[in-house]
C-alpha cells in the first residue's frame, strides 16, 4: 500500500485513512483550531473515501459552513458535535453516562454522542450528585448492568468516587470545569479524582468527553465480544 | 414514600423535595450553568409543590425570563439572587457581614440575603478593612454581639484574622476575587484565611458568599435555639 | 488593668492572659518551631498564672522536657498533644469526629482531644470514607445526633461532602496530607473540599485538626447554651 | 444480613466484607500509614475470614513483622507488595505493562503483581521509552495482541500517546515520579497523559501501579467473559 | 561612535541600531503591546536607517496603520508578522518546521517566516503527530537533511521526543497553547519537552515561534558556513 | 475627636479622613470594582473635606462621570489616574522610574504620577531593558543620582537586578503582566525579582505602579528631610 | 584601575573588591551552596584586603572550619551569621524588627544583624501577630519612631499590613516559611504581603532576612543623613 | 541487522547499540534510579561492544561499584560523572561555559564534562552573575569567540538574557535549583529564561546540565564541520 492510500496529504493536514484498520474505528476531527475552509476539505476528503468521521468542539457557526458543502453532516448542539455518518453502525453492550450537575451535561453529551457513534448503546443517568445521594441510589442498581460506567462532574467531583466504591464495572471519570473559585477551572473536580481511594476508576482530560466516550465505546465492545 | 415524593425528575435535573426534611432548609438553585428553560422548569416545580427556592448567581436576564412565567419571584441584583418566597420564614438571631473594601460588597450580599432568606437576622458592617483599622475597632463591640460572624474579604484577606482574634463568636471567611496580579483571582486571600493564626475562623470557597450565609444561618439558628 | 495583667512579656513571646476573657478559652501553643527552653518558660508562665494550656504539634522529646519541669503536664503520642489542666472543663454537648481512613486518624485525634480539652463530649467515627459507603450508612443516625460534624479526610477528600448532604447539622472538615502523587500533600483533598457543591461545610486547613476542633467546640457550646 | 458480616469493626478500621460480593474482588490494604499492629490485626481478620487480601506500599520491615504472626503472607520487594492468598485465583487473559525506561519498573511491578493477583496474566515490556523507538517496535505486535496495556513512564511520559496510536486495546496510562527539576516529581507525565490526542487512553494517579493494575484486570477479565 | 548612531532616542523607545553589528541581525519589533502611533514612528526609523526590521504578533490593523505611512511593509497573516525588507537577504542552509497538529501551524508559520526573514531555507511539514506516527515517519528521512529543526506542538507535546530520537540534527521545541483543560495554555506541552528524556532538544516559551525562528536561523547559518 | 472626624461613613464605604495626619499624606481611591455612583460620592466627600485624593486604575469612563460633578478633576489616561489636587504639593528630592520596554509604560506611569502627586520630582528612563544593555549604561551615571530608583519590566523582568547591582540607593521593582506563554500574566518577573541576588532591592504586586510610586515617594522625601 | 583591583580571581569565585565603592558597603557571602575549602579561601582574600565580610545561612560547622584559619571571625547561631569585622561601623538611625510569632524569630535575627553590621541601630519587636493584637497596639507607638519596619511573618502573614496602615515610615516585609499545609512554605504569606492594601509596604524573598537588612539599612542611613 | 545488533536486551533495559549510528553519539546513562547490578551490567554490556559511554547523577558509591568490576571507568565527583571511554575523542571547536555564581559549578561542569566526553573544547567562565556586572563585561570578548554558549544560572537566572544580548552565537541556558523560598527550586530561574527577551537563548530542564552539555557539543561540531 502506498502512501495515498494511507493517509490524504492537503498540506494543512495528513488524513489518517488506514487509522480504521490500525485502530479499529473512523478518525475523529477537533474542530476548535481549524478554519472553515480547513473543514470543509477534512469532510469533503472523508466523504470522498467514504469514510465516517466525526467532530468535536465544533460550534453552529462551523455546522453551517460545512453543511454547505456536504449535506450528510449532522450536529448535535448539546454535545458541539458534528457527525458524517456514510457507513451504519450496529450499536453494541451498554454504557451508563452520569452526571453530577446539570451544568455537566455538554460533557457528558459529548462523551455519550461518541459512543454511540463508535457503536454502543448509551443510558443517561443526569444530576445525580453527591449532595442529594438518594437520587444516585435510585439508580444503582441500572447503572451497575452497564458494562462501562462514564462519570461526569465538576466542582468537587465526587460522584466518580461514590459510584465506583458499588459497582463492579469499570468506570472512566471526567471532571469538568463547572464551577468557580478554587475550582480552578476544572483542577479541582480532576485531582479529587486522580486521588480517589474507590480502585477501578480510571481519569480523562478536564471537559474531554470524547475521549470518555470513545475509550468506554472502545472497552464495552471488547466486552460485548465485537 | 415513593421516589416521586422525594425528588422530582426533570430529565435534566432531579429535584431534592425531601431535602426540607432531611436537611432543614428548601432547596437551593445554582443558576450559572443553567438555560433560561431550564431555571422556569425547575422554578415552576418548586412553586408546584409549595416550596420556598433561592437561585444564586443568577443575571437580571435569567430573572426576567422567570418573572414572565412566574410572577412572585424577586431579585436583588447585587447579590444576584433569585428568590421565590411562598412560605414566609421567620428571622431569629444575628449574623454579623462584614467586608474589607467596596468591591466585596456583592459577594457579602450574596451572603447576607442567603442567611435572611433562611431565617437570620442580619447586619451589614462594610469596608472596615486593615488599612484603616480604626473603623473596624469603631464597630467591633456590635460585632461581638453576633452569633456568627462572616468576613468577606479580597487581596490580602487579612479581616477574618483580626476580627477572629477580638471576638468569642465563630467566624466564617470569604476570600473574594477582588484584586488583581498575584491575588490570583482570590487565590491569595484564601491561603491567608487557611493559614490565619487566629483560632475559630472556618472558610469557604473563593465567592462562595452562598455557602458562608447558608453555613452561618444554619449555625445561628441553633445557637438561637431553633 | 495593665500590661503586665494582660500578657506576659517573655522576650521571645508575650502571653496572651487576656485571651481567657475575650475569648472565652485559654490560650494554646504551637509547639512546632520552639524551643524546648522556650517552651518551658511558656508553660511555667500559664501553671504561675493558674491557666489551662494546650500545647499542640508537640513531639515525645519536647513533652519529656517539659514533665521534667512540671509535672502537672499530660502528653498524647497519636494527637501529639500536651495538656496542662489546672482548672477543670464541664463538657458540654456532642461533637462527632469522623475520618475516611485509618491514616487520618492523627489528626482526627488532634480535633477531637482539643475540643474535649475545652469543653465538648466528642464521638469517634473512624474509617467510613466513601469506598465502602455502607459503612458510613451504618453510622450516620448516630453521627446526625451531634451538634457539630467534624470530617478529616485525606486523598480525595469526599467524605464532608457526603455526610453534609444528609445531615442538618454544620460540618468543618479537615483535608489531611494522606496521599500520594497528584495528592500534591492534601491540596486535593482541601480543594475537593472547598468546592463541595453541599453547602454547609467550611473548611479549615490541612492537617489543621486543632481549628477544627476549636471551632467544633465554640460552636457546640453556643448551641448548648454554655 | 448484619452489619457483623458486611464489615468487621477494628476501631481504628471497618474491614468490608462485603466488598468482594460488591465488587468482584477481595479488598486492598494501603499500608503505607499504617502502624505494625495495625496491619497484624487487619491481616489476621482476613485471614480468619478465610479472605485473600493485598498490601500496598508495604515496607520489608511491615511484611517481616506481619510474617510473625501470618506465616502464609508473600512479600514483593520491588513492588513493595504483601499478599495472603488463602483461595487460589484461576488467570485470565493478558495484560501488557510496558514502561519508558528501568528507572519506572517498581511503579510497573506495582501494577503487573496487583493485576496477576487478582487473575490476569500478564507480559512485561520494559525500558521501550520513545528515545529509542525502534525497541518499541520490536514489540509492538506482541502488545497489540494483549486485552489491556498499561503504559507506565515519568519523565515527559510520552509512551502512552505513541502506544495508544498504534494498538485497539484500551490503554492505562500511569506517569511516575521518575525525573527532577521541571518534572515536579510526576507532574510534568501526569499532563502529558492527560493532554495525549491518542483517544484510547485514560489515567491513573502518578505512581498509581495498584489503580492501572486493578482496572486492568477488572476490563481484561470482563473481555476474557469472567 | 556617538550614542545616537549606537541607538536612537524616541522617549517611549529606544532603537538599537547597533545591534545588526553587535549580534549579527537586524532588530525585531514585539508588536502586542505598542500603539499605532508607536509602530509608526519605529517602522519609520528603521526606514530612514535603511535597516531591515520584522514585527511580531502584529494585527492586520497595525499593518494597515503602518502601510499608510510606509509602503514597502508586508504581512503575513497566518503568522502574524510585519516585514519591512530593504536590503535583500541570501537565504542559507535548511531548518525543518514540523507541527503536531493543524493547529499549531500559526506557530509554525512564526517561526518559519522569522528564519526566513534572517536567511534560511525553511522546509515545512505540517500534521505529523504522534497519534498517526506513520506520517512522521514518512517524512523522517526528509527532515533529517535539515542543519536545524523545528517541532512545535500543543497539548501532550510529544513530537519534538518522538523526532529527536531519530535524527542527529539540533532540535528547538516550541510548545503551543492548543489544548484545552489540564493543557493549561501550553503549560503540559512545555513540561513535556523541558523533561524530554531525547538529549540534543532545547525549548523556548510556550507559543514563541520568534525564538525559535530567530535561533535555529542562527545555528543554521553558522553551520552553513555564514 | 469624634469618629465623624475620623472617617465619613458612606454605608458602601468609610473614608479615612484621620489618615493623612496618621499616615502623612492622603487617601487613595481604586478604582476597579466601583461603581459610577460610589466613585462620585467618594470624590464629593473628600473634595467637601477639602483633602486632595488619587483614583487609581480608573476608565475614561469613570472620569467622565466624575468630571460631570466635579470638575476639578484631572484625569491621565496612561496611567490610568484621577486626580483631585485641592491643596497643592511641594515636590521633594527625586525619583527615577525605569523601564525595560514600550510595553511597561502604562505601569510605570502610574507609578511616576502617584509619586509626583504625594511630592516627589521624576524622571523617566524607558526603554532600557537588558536586551540592549548598553542603552542602560548610557543612562546609568543619572539614574544613580536618584534617592529611589522604580525598576518596570515584564517578561523575564531582570532590570531591577541589573541597575541594583550598579547603584546605591534603594531600588523597588515592579514586575508587569507583559509578556505571554509562560510568563504567566508576570508570575515569571514577580519571581525573577523576589529571586534577585542583588540585594537593595525589594518587591511589589505584579502590576502595582501605585504602591511602587508611593512608597518610593514616603522613602524619598525622608532622605529629603521632609 | 586593573581587573586586579576591582575583584580578585579565584577560580571558582571573582570577589568584587569594587563593590564597596560602587554600592557603598562591602559584600556579603551566600554560604549555604560553598564548601568549606571555598568559604576559607573567600573570608582570607577578604581578611588580606582588610574588608569586613558577613556570610548568611551559614551552619556551625562551617563557622568552626572557618575560624581554624581566620581567628576574627564571629558567629551567631540564631541568625546562622558568620562576620569578619575588621573595620569598625558606626550605627546610624534607627530600624525596627518585628515578628508575628516566635517561630520567625530566626529570620528576624538575620534581618537585625545585618542591618546592625551594616551601620544601622536595631530595636526588636517579637510575638506581636495578629492573633493577639493588643500586644502591637502597646508597642505601635516605639514602633512608629524608627526610621524604617521589618515585619516578620509566616503563616497568613498579617502583620505588615497592619503595621503599615498605622505608620508613616516605610515597611519592608518577609514571608517566613513557618506554617505548615496550605501554607505551601511561605507561599501564603508571600501573597498576602504582596496584595496588601495597606500601601507603603515592599517585599522581599520569602525566609530572606538578608536582603531585608540590607534594603532597610540602606533607606535608614540615607534618612539618617549618612 | 537483526535486533541484537540494534540493542542488547537486558530485560531490565534494551541497550540502544544503534544510536551511535543513528544519532551520532554514544549512549548516555541515567544512574539517578538505577541499582549497583543494574549499573554493572550495563557498563559491562557496552564495553563488551566497545563502546563509549557515560553515566550521569552517579554517586561516588555508585562508581566504586562499577569500578570493581569494569576497572576502565573514571569518575569526576563535581559533575557526578562516570565515562568509559574506550575509543578516543577528537576535540573540535570550543564551547563556553559560564555561572552565576559559585553553586552552580557542579551543574555546569556537568554540561562541560558532557561536551568534552562527546568531542568539544570547554572554556569555563564562573561567577560572572549580574549582581558584579563588570565580572562578566571583563570576559565578555573571550565569550563571544566560542561557538556556542552555555549560561548556567539559580535565582534569578538573569545570566542568560544579558550574555544573549551580547554575543552572536547561540546561548543554551540552564536553571539551577540553587536558591531558596520563592525559588521554588530552579523554577524561578526556568521562568526568567524561558521569558527572556533576548533571543537567540534556547533553554534545558532545572539542572540538566547533561543536555545543555549534550546540544551544545552536538550545534559547535556541526559548525565546526564535523
Amino acid at each position: 500500500m502506498n502512501n495515498t492510500d494511507k493517509y490524504k496529504e492537503l498540506g494543512f493536514a495528513k488524513l489518517d485513512f488506514e487509522r480504521s484498520k490500525r485502530r479499529g474505528y473512523p478518525e475523529a476531527v477537533f474542530c476548535e483550531c481549524k478554519t472553515n475552509e480547513q473543514l470543509i476539505k477534512i469532510f469533503s476528503a472523508f466523504k470522498e473515501q467514504g469514510s465516517n468521521v466525526i467532530g468535536t468542539r465544533a460550534t453552529i457557526e462551523q455546522y453551517n459552513e460545512i453543511k454547505k458543502h456536504i449535506n450528510e453532516v449532522e450536529y448535535n448542539e448539546k454535545g458541539r458535535i458534528i457527525t458524517l455518518t456514510i457507513k451504519p453502525i450496529e450499536k453494541k453492550g451498554e454504557i451508563a453516562v452520569c452526571t453530577g450537575g446539570t451544568g455537566d451535561i455538554p460533557i457528558a453529551e459529548e462523551a455519550a454522542l461518541t459512543a454511540e457513534f463508535f457503536g454502543s448503546n448509551v443510558i443517561r443517568y443526569y444530576d445525580i450528585g453527591v449532595s442529594g445521594i438518594h437520587r444516585l441510589f435510585d439508580k444503582i442498581d441500572d447503572i451497575r448492568k452497564a458494562n462501562v460506567i462514564i462519570a461526569v462532574a465538576g466542582m468537587e467531583g465526587a460522584l466518580g468516587s461514590i459510584i465506583t466504591g458499588m459497582v463492579n464495572s469499570p468506570v472512566i471519570a471526567v471532571p469538568t470545569s463547572i464551577g468557580y473559585g478554587s475550582s480552578f477551572k476544572g483542577l479541582s473536580a480532576l485531582l479529587t479524582m486522580l486521588n480517589s481511594c474507590a480502585e477501578g476508576m480510571t481519569v480523562v482530560n478536564i471537559d474531554n468527553g470524547f475521549n470518555a466516550g470513545y475509550s468506554a465505546n472502545q472497552i464495552n465492545r471488547k466486552i460485548a465480544g465485537v
